[in-house]
């Protein structure tokens, strides 16, 4: 199996309450491609400039992620972002947004890209999500992450772009705020009228739930003592989620959502633990299994005649 | 075994985008009382005013709940809370407050409700909160609810009587508020530290999260499509939460723990489906336990060895 995401590959200064980096390793497609190389084998794709050099290509080729995929232009700037989170840390201020050479972003993916099983459009322009999706005919499940600004002003595109994947995994707020229904439950199943057959509601700190047809399921965060930068936590979710399955063979069945639901929990708790890639990019499969099984003695309860 | 319950006997007017009330039956106690009533014995203690008459009392006495408790202060007027809820249901808008008989309220419990094996403490004052504790000497599990008002303007005595309860049960918000610690984990294990065995964080829709000294625990909220008031739902977990663990003779293991919340989670739930007491008067166990079960069903998932 095989597993191609779309999304930034960037550069991030990122301040918080318990420390700060000024340039480091980020973007979207990197912590989903960091996320999901515990289980399969991960293609992330996009645009990066001169400045992405062998120490970023480094981090990704030591997790076995295949960099093929990574279009380095010349002359160009990296994207690159700048935030901050006070104590709130489910709250990102963005200082700075460049663009780079995403705003020239074509996407022309290889045929290893195009064949992939599983496709996830991280959080770009929704009309490129669409020419990215168009590429992937062979992809069995597909999944789309947005955000606030393209449902504001690219909103026709978005909803294009959602009917034509498996799975939207946005936050809670953009679900409600897409298909202007303030109850979640109602909201999730408006967007699967307009074709996903699952929808994931992240909830920052609070976990995340999975609406899918006949199902509900959700899963609280894990809970950290020390949680030093959020950045990236939903595309490390992400990564988990749909790195299980693809590495389980693309097998769809609820059993196999919900354990990805751990598997993406667990991944976005370790992202958080410490600023960008720093955390995941020495995890190991123990770690994560481990703490999957923690997740799941923390969740469980028995029905009161099983006493 | 028995449960005493001393906090709001009152009127609301309450208005959502749902529909309004211009007065109903509510307050803490009242809320607390009908949701406890599936698994025990429940005497709410506090006084009410002339206007609080036999339609009111009949409510509770239908659901077998003892009002031996409730002081009718001739001459006065119950408890009565005005508020407003806007699409965001995780948010009440005050608009009227009104003591009446709640504000010369001193605590004189009866000997019954003295001997209570379960006690709690619903959000009033925390003096008053500590004195009825003083008074409670028997009981061998109580429970304490309070808010932010209490916080900003009683600190030293509600951390008093925090430190003089079992289980503190307020919003994560409060309890990041009460500790001046932003990491929930962090603020509970600091709570802890003053006295209590147990402190659940509640989280509105996000549902409840429970620390202990060994353990965490969390559910989410009850998926509904339908919620038309908020109010009371988080007395309804407290009732559905401390009624089920009296119920069973006071057992606190963690699995009678975690079953608790799962009742406290189901109570909540049909209580926000309908406006005041409205749903919960009319509840069934059979309802409760079907729900119950919907709630475990929607929380499991399997190690990936148990494939």
């Amino acid at each position: 199996m095989s597993l191609t995401v779309v999304g930034s590959i960037a550069f991030d200064a990122v301040k918080t309450p318990f420390g700060e980096r000024e340039r480091m390793l980020g973007g979207a497609a990197v912590h989903f491609s960091l996320a999901a190389s515990f289980f399969t084998e991960v293609r992330p794709v996009g645009p990066v400039g001169d400045d992405f050099g062998a120490d970023e290509f480094a981090v990704l080729e030591r997790r076995g992620i295949l960099t093929d995929g990574i279009e380095q232009v010349a002359g160009g700037q990296s994207f690159f972002w700048r935030g901050r989170y006070d104590f709130d840390l489910n709250v990102a201020h963005t200082e700075d947004t460049q663009l780079g050479v995403f705003a020239e972003f074509e996407p022309k993916l290889s045929a290893a890209a195009q064949a992939a099983d599983t496709l996830f459009l991280a959080n770009i322009q929704p009309d490129l999500q669409r020419q990215v999706r168009a590429q992937c005919g062979a992809a069995r499940f597909s999944g789309l992450d947005s955000m606030n600004l393209w449902i504001e002003t690219a909103g026709d595109s978005l909803r294009a772009a959602i009917a034509e994947v498996d799975c939207l995994v946005v936050n809670d707020a953009e679900i409600r705020q897409l298909t202007g229904e303030s109850n979640l439950a109602r909201a999730a199943r408006a967007v699967m009228e307009w074709g996903p057959r699952a929808v994931i509601a992240k909830q920052g700190e609070y976990g995340a739930a999975l609406f899918t047809a006949d199902g509900f399921f959700a899963l609280p965060g894990f809970p950290l003592e020390e949680v030093r930068d959020p950045t990236g936590a939903g595309d490390s979710f992400a990564g988990g989620f749909f790195g299980y399955l693809d590495g389980q063979g693309g097998d769809l069945d609820e059993a196999h959502l919900r354990r990805a639901m751990g598997y993406g929990t667990v991944l976005a708790s370790f992202n958080v633990e410490e600023f960008g890639t720093e955390r995941v990019s020495r995890l190991s499969r123990e770690e994560i299994d481990a703490r999957f099984e923690a997740l799941r003695r923390m969740t469980q309860f028995d029905a009161p005649s099983a006493l």
